[in-house]
This record gives structure tokens, C-alpha cells and sequence, in this order.
């Protein structure tokens, strides 16, 4: 009653008196029946591993994570996200001359064709931005005439396009639904600080822009993540690059996946005032109710994005004045650890990055739309690494269902 | 060096010394590391279940798809695609009742908003189908106030509108590509008929929209092929139905999943008449060439699918007139079946499909949009079945790449 997944790609599941062989060397037969013994499923495909990849490694246990070997808190550090976002593309680090004509193809293509501005801006009112954001990525793979193709050089060249792009269109997506005029992208700015202007009219601070453009860094890639992984089953097929990134955009929309920090701003919005905090919190411990953006089904130890985005908050907090939201922060983040924190439980990286974007004054139905705006960059590396040794996803379901029925004409059923 | 999918959802992996148990009960531990043997890989996940369902059961050896335990050929001869839709979504064969009722809903639901109607005039011209199709229904999704409904009611509820609007979006995005006027649906036609009605503007012969009706049945379901198991993925994370669909659209774009029977058509074209059929796929078969339309990664015997067009196709033909095109079919299936049926290699459905709709006056870039059209409803069904257990699809990747990095400053870079 166990399935193996061999050393060589192949696959032995034993059950009901019955050996399925690996004659092809690369699976179940096909052309073997559908499997009808339940014991040998992996639901939600949990520690299956499907293929290699270089960018990303996590311990969750020792709050470890790295891109291209190198830990998160020295990109956080030294790093921007236009520098992350290019190493995750190539898989290494980038020469200065490499870094500036990236820089420069990033600014080149920050603008949105025209038709596109007014597809968004004729959005109704009220919708998910998600939903706008998805539509809207897919509407540029319309507008785009190198769309179709799926070399890697052609991905590469769409995934740089997009990644400026995808900045301009959220910001637009906000504008428009706030009912305000959409502004265009400056080219004198960083991503990040650009983004900002774009999303408020205003210019940022350096203060402001550094912890946004950290922000990004830290929600760049995370691995075999639910979005990442919807990405490369679309790509599997050899689809084109705006299939892959629209079917990601609606894999991040959902609460399972995206919309753990906003769920974090509606406790705040809860607790408050700052003296409520550690009532509030005590109170849902000692009811075991749980408490949103604690834990993390990766990280057994403090998340370390959560400590390098804490730490860059405090010195702005410290610096503009501690916002109401940052101070209920500080208290539940102290009890939470004091009270739980043995047990492995310690906030995560969405603890804070909601408080963070609200004291950037972003409204937090944004939140799900700027984690995209980051991992956008993972996604569109992952999926051309994937590519470069493609193989069609096509995992199976057990069958439970009936056997040997009857089609009973229509006049003859109950 | 071996992984075990075990008999409890358990996931053992042995490799370079290290035994991740599996404490969680439910696949590798999170919090362990990310993996770094590669003896462990499913590539592609072939042949690794990863949930239960009840709709479709197939024996490839032996030629057998059933339908909620019912033979396709049956569904074929009896049934028509509303009511496997049905059948479909609610697990079950409907009453009489049941079915005229949502005969009544899908016919209702078959215009769309004017908004969209807008939208698919104003896309660019030349545009591939897929990539309009995808936009449409993401564009859809903004206009339906139950989108961010995720009930298995409301799921249900979507459903029933998509498939029946699936049918006008790719018939307007088809007539708007052509520069005509787009066609209102008309409410007296059967599902099929009002495709065919609107994508021509001309009503079908009645032969004409069974045989269409029944090429819907034969692709409105397949098990766990790539873009029901991206729908899946999309669904996983709790996300809208427009999300998944969406992200099923552009899995099914891709040239490995939906593009086979319009390479056929190619091939058809390049053979160019009936008399020049046999030498050309003598030729394909001496110098070992593939073959387009022939041979099929599940069936090994003829695809059950195949056999119910082609005698369907050869009724439409003994009665209209064998076109050219099933003329070369004929002698391109028996040269291949008297040379390599013996290997398991038969002509597949999309060998039969492509000559089909062709004759039904449907240009072959249209072929994917319209196996979208029939498949729309498994994609549903499947997500409704997936999300009434719903599990986070998360499975994990190999780490190959560098250890213990150092960030180099830009400048000190090489």
C-alpha cells in the first residue's frame, strides 16, 4: 500500500494486490487504467518534488532563505529590487554594466501603451484589483507583438517588459478606481520610489522609497510557492509568457495565498488603539483563536524577511513618528513571541509588510497587487528555467467514481 | 536514495544520509529544508496522484473513457453537451426536469454584456484567439457581481453562465478578427447549432450541428490533463472561478496541450490531395517522422474518442460528399494502422477533429478556442469536485544551485 517515487524517475505503486511497472522510465505507463486505490495519494502534491531549480533555497527551521546562495537579509541590505530581479533572471549576480543597461531597458519600458491606459481606466468601479490586474496582463499580451513568441530570449525580453509594466498598471488600476487621473511613470526614479509616485502622485522620500524598494526584495521569490507553481504548469505546455503570468496573477488572488496581509490590517483596524493590543492578544491566545500573520507554514523559527522588513520599519517609525498601527504591532509581536514563541510560532513576513505599505499610505486592497509587483520577477525566472528543460505537467486523480454504468435514456430516469 | 509517496499522505525521502520523516502527517515536513538530491524528481509529476475525483475514468490499453462511470461512445450516441455538462457539474445523470431547466439557464445566459462585446470589437486585429479568448474571460469576470463569490454554489452558478458564454465570446472574438459583424445568439438553436449559427452567421444543417454537438462531447472532459490541473492549481488557493478558467484558457494555449489538430490541418495541407496521401506518409513512415494526429500519450489502442468521430464524419460525408480533406484522412489512417497499429499506434481524436470542423467551415486557428468551448465544462466540474476538499497545491523543487554565496559589492564585481 505505498508508492514509490524511484531514483529514476520512475514510479512503483503497490495496492490491491496489483504492481504498476515503470516500463517508460518516466512515470506511470499511460495507457495503464486510472488508479482507483486511494492510499497513494499526495494531496496537495505536499513534498512532491517535480523538478531542479537554482534560484531559491529555504530552511524553514533554521529561517534560512537564499537566492542564488546568498541570504535574504544581504539583498534586503546591499541590494535593490532591480538588481534581485535581474540575478534571479540571468541566475547571477550582475556586472555594473550589466546592472545600468537593465536599469535603463526597466525605464525604457515603464510606460503602458495607450490602449491599455484606456481598458483600465474604463474598468467599472469596485472591482477586485486583482481581477483588474489580470485582465489587464492579459490585455497587454494582446498589445504586444513578440507575445506568441516562446523562446527563451523572447521570454526574457517579455518578462523585462513586464516587470517594468507591471508597476505602471497597478498604479493605474488604483488611480483609476479611486476615480483619480492616472500618472505617468518618471524615469528618475527607482522602481520602487517611481511606483510610489505613480500610486500617489507624490514623491517619496528616499526613506520611503529604500523601504518599499526593500519591501519588493523580500517578496521577490519564494520558491515553489502556490502562484510559481500555477505559473510553470501554464508554461509546461509551452503557452506563451502572458499565459503563464495571468494564470499566476489568478493563483495569488486567492486568500489561501495573497491575502494574508491584508487579513493582518483588518486585525489591526480590530485591536484598534495601541493600549487594547496586549488585551486583545492575550485574549486570543488563551481562546486559541488564531491570529493572522503568526506562524508560517514554512518557517518554524522567525521568518527572516520578517526580521530584516521589522527592523527597516523600526528606523523609519523611529525617525517619521511610530504610527498607531506600528506601536499595536510591537505589542502583539512581544506578547505573541513571549507566549508562543517556543513552540515555533513567531510572526511572519506579513506581520509587518501591511503596516509597512499603510504607513505608505497604500489602502490595504492593495497588499495582493504589490505582492505581484515583487514576485513577478520570480515568477518570470522560474518559469524560464523551467522551460529551458520543459516537461509537461500532468500529474493524476484517483478515480472514485462508479464503474460499468448505463446510459438510462432520459424518459426512463427517476 | 529513494522517496515514498506512503499509504497515510506520507512522504519519506532517503538520500546523501539524511531520513526526512514525516512528522506532519502530511508530506515532507515544512520547515525542513529545501531538498538538494535530484535522485527524487517526478518530472513532470507523471504518474503522482494528488487528489480523488469521481468524472472520468480511463484505461488507455484497452481504449476505455468513461463519464461518471458511463462509456464515452455512449454519451456520444445518446447524449448531447448540455447534458454531460450537467451531468458533469452535479455528479450524476439529470431528470428530464433537471435537464430542461438548465437547458433554459444556459440558453438565458447566452448573451453576453454589451461591455464585453465592446471589448472583443476593440482587441487588435490578427491576435491569437487563445490569447482573445483568455482576455474575454478575464474582462467577464469584472462584469459578473458574483465573481468574488467562492460557494460551491456560486462556483456552480458561474459555471453555468461561462460555458454557456464560452460559445458567444469565441464566435465574436472570431467575427470581430474577420472584420464581419458580430451574431446575437439565437434561443431556438441547441448549444452546438447557435455556435455554429454565430460563428458563421448561417444555420447549420441539422447533420451539421449534431456532428458538432458530439465533437463537444468528446472533449468535455478528460481527467487530469494540463489545463484542468492549472485550473486546479489556480483553485487550490481558494481563488474566483474566472481565475481558474482564465488560467485553464492559457494552459490550453499552449502548443504540447490544445495545438495538435491544427497541426493536422497542416499536414492535410501539405499533403495537399487525396492521391498524394499514401506516398507522403509512406515516406513519414520509412524516414521514422512523426506523424501528426497519430499515436497518443494515454491510448495505445485506438482513442474510443477517434473511432466515435470518424464514424460520425463518415455519415456527414457519404451524405454531403467526402471533401478532399477526409479523403486524404482515410488513406493516411489506413496506411498508418496496416504499418504501426501493431505498436499500439493509432490515429488519435485529433486526427478526426481538425478534418471536422474544417468541413463545418472553421478555420483551424479556431480549433483551440473551440476544444476551450467543449472543455470548458470538465474545467468547471473539476474545480467545483477539487474545491469542495480543497488542498493548497504546494509541491517543492530540487535546490541545485550555489551554497554558501557571498553578496560581492558592484563595484569589486568582475
Amino acid at each position: 500500500m505505498a508508492g514509490i517515487v524511484g531514483g529514476l524517475g520512475t514510479v512503483l505503486v503497490t495496492g490491491a494486490g496489483t504492481v504498476w511497472g515503470a516500463r517508460s522510465g518516466r512515470g506511470r505507463c499511460y495507457g495503464e487504467p486510472t488508479m482507483t486505490n486511494t492510499a497513494n495519494v499526495a494531496k496537495g502534491l505536499e513534498g512532491v518534488l517535480f523538478t531542479e531549480s537554482k534560484l531559491t533555497f529555504i530552511n524553514g527551521t533554521e529561517g534560512i532563505l537564499t537566492h542564488l546562495g546568498i541570504p535574504i537579509q544581504d539583498w534586503a541590505e546591499h541590494s535593490t529590487f532591480e538588481e534581485l530581479s535581474l540575478a534571479l533572471l540571468n541566475g547571477k549576480l550582475p556586472t555594473a554594466a550589466e546592472l545600468a543597461a537593465f536599469d535603463a531597458e526597466l525605464k525604457a519600458n515603464r510606460a503602458v501603451p495607450e490602449a491599455l491606459v484606456e481598458i483600465i481606466r474604463h474598468m467599472p468601479r469596485g472591482v477586485h484589483p486583482m481581477q483588474a490586474l489580470r485582465t489587464a496582463v492579459s490585455y497587454l499580451g494582446l498589445l504586444d507583438p513578440q507575445a506568441e513568441q516562446t523562446t527563451e530570449d523572447a521570454r526574457r525580453a517579455i518578462s523585462v517588459r513586464m516587470i517594468a509594466q507591471f508597476s505602471t498598471i497597478i498604479a493605474a488600476i488604483n488611480r483609476a478606481q479611486e476615480g483619480h487621473d492616472i500618472v505617468a511613470p518618471r524615469m528618475d526614479l527607482t522602481h520602487a520610489g517611481n511606483f510610489l509616485y505613480m500610486l500617489t502622485g507624490k514623491e517619496p522620500t528616499e526613506e520611503q522609497a529604500r523601504l518599499f524598494d526593500i519591501a519588493l526584495v523580500l517578496h521577490a521569490d519564494h520558491g515553489m510557492n502556490a502562484s510559481t507553481f500555477t505559473a510553470i504548469a501554464t508554461a509546461s505546455t509551452l503557452s506563451d509568457m502572458y499565459s503563464c503570468i495571468t494564470s499566476a496573477v489568478g493563483a495569488l488572488k486567492g486568500p489561501l495565498h495573497g491575502g494574508a496581509n491584508e487579513a493582518v490590517m483588518d486585525m489591526l483596524d480590530e485591536v484598534g488603539t495601541p493600549d487594547k493590543a496586549e488585551a486583545y492578544i492575550t485574549g486570543k491566545l488563551d481562546r486559541k483563536e488564531k491570529i493572522m500573520g503568526v506562524g508560517h507554514r514554512v518557517y518554524k523559527y522567525f521568518d527572516p524577511r520578517s526580521r530584516v522588513l521589522r527592523d527597516y520599519a523600526e528606523v523609519v517609525a523611529n525617525k517619521e513618528g511610530k504610527s498607531n498601527y506600528y506601536q499595536i504591532l510591537e505589542t502583539i509581536e512581544k506578547t505573541v513571541v513571549d507566549r508562543i514563541g517556543s513552540k515555533g510560532i513567531y510572526p511572519n513576513v506579513d506581520f509587518y509588510s501591511g503596516t509597512v505599505y499603510s504607513d505608505l499610505g497604500i489602502r490595504k486592497e492593495y497588499f495582493t497587487p504589490i505582492f505581484a509587483l515583487a514576485r513577478i520577477s520570480g515568477w518570470c525566472a522560474s518559469v524560464i528555467e523551467y522551460t529551458r528543460d520543459n516537461r509537461l505537467l500532468r500529474p493524476d486523480a484517483v478515480y472514485t467514481g462508479e464503474r460499468d454504468q448505463k446510459y438510462v435514456p432520459l424518459q426512463e430516469r427517476q
